[in-house]
């Protein structure tokens, strides 16, 4: 990576080691003779004969004695630097549901995370196209576990039932949810509900923004 | 989570334990001792008093024991199963670009996924809307490490640089990798070039679709 990894708050690690039990084992004993903290783990690559792991570690006082460490494990074959997730893709925004209308948020959640990105912030807009109860279900209780994501559009025709259930559970969490005006139960489990699909993906976005001059505490329950 | 996990090939799980140092130390020496190969981690949520660790693992063979060794050890609070994400969000295809083009690539991959997510297949769409080549060479770089991502889609009106370079990258670590007809290097060092956005969005699916009768391999080098 040609980018400089200080100026992360992270610090964003690839480890490649061979794919084998007892690896993570092994790498987390580094951090926790450091007492750094892992605020995001993944397995980045794996092969037949190897595997790459990706941590994002806080509160790392000497990266450079870190890595050592690492490096001189007997099952580390390389450590790299790497600019975070979170410096890359930033804030997540989820969009689930079917048909012509999920295209719709889209475009306008796009469009709008472009002209913020622009002038320095990151928002992503992830799409997953799903029908069906069940299915919403578990997409929308997933958002909870997804890291960086922040809020949910939920864009369909008809949604309720588990669904809705769905959605108080991860606003509990943290996650803000908005819901084009459909027949069901969501809108009224939604944080704030948008009849037009490019308006509702802008909305998310402003939403999340740290330069939109938008409250979703004083938005909380309306329609548009 | 009211499916059942059973249908996953991976044992996925939500473990909530103090948010401290050594908690993956001491997780991983549970999943060492069952011999069970991990191949996702998050940090799903972070509180002030708690955190819960999602980890999806294979080769598990007693699922029942390794949660209850989990369950026995001081830090742990709680452990759930759930849905992978494997199962729930499915293989990902990354757009990345700025403008007017991103969200029509979009709306031609979200319309093409939903057709083929309607027949049961999971295929989702994550766009970061980004300009500027240190950006976009990072961008690109990333997605190699972005767990179940499978193919990139470049949307813009000039890249090339390193850009490119990062292109060539990923392409050996196995993305496949779509570019607009654009100035500069990128659509050389793509797979596939295609001009007009919704088309190129269409394709990146059927690139990764298990039921298209659309061959990559066949395709290498092509422009449309």
């Amino acid at each position: 990576m040609s980018e400089s990894p200080e100026r992360d708050a992270l610090l964003a690690l690839m480890v490649r080691t061979p794919d084998e039990p007892g690896v993570l084992h092994a790498l987390t004993s580094v951090f926790l003779k450091h007492r750094a903290n892992i605020t995001h783990v993944d397995i980045a690559e794996r092969r037949v004969d190897s595997s790459t792991v990706y941590f994002e570690l806080e509160d790392v006082s000497a990266p450079d004695a870190l890595i050592g460490d690492l490096e001189s494990l007997p099952i580390v074959r390389a450590v790299e630097r790497a600019p975070s997730f979170q410096k890359v893709y930033g804030k997540r925004i989820i969009v689930v549901g079917g048909g012509a209308q999920v295209g719709q948020v889209v475009v306008g959640a796009v469009a709008e995370a472009d002209r913020h990105n622009i002038r320095g912030e990151k928002i992503s807009v992830d799409t997953i196209p799903l029908v069906g109860e069940e299915e919403l279900a578990a997409a929308t209780r997933a958002v909870a576990r997804l890291p960086r994501a922040v809020a949910l559009v939920l864009a369909g025709a008809l949604m309720g039932g588990e669904v809705a259930r769905a959605v108080y559970e991860i606003r509990e969490k943290g996650i803000i949810v908005l819901s084009l005006n459909m027949p069901g139960s969501v809108p009224d489990a939604a944080d704030l509900v948008v009849s037009d699909p490019v308006q509702c993906g802008v909305m998310a976005v402003m939403a999340v923004s740290e330069s939109a001059s938008f409250d979703i505490s004083r938005q909380r329950g309306r329609r548009y």
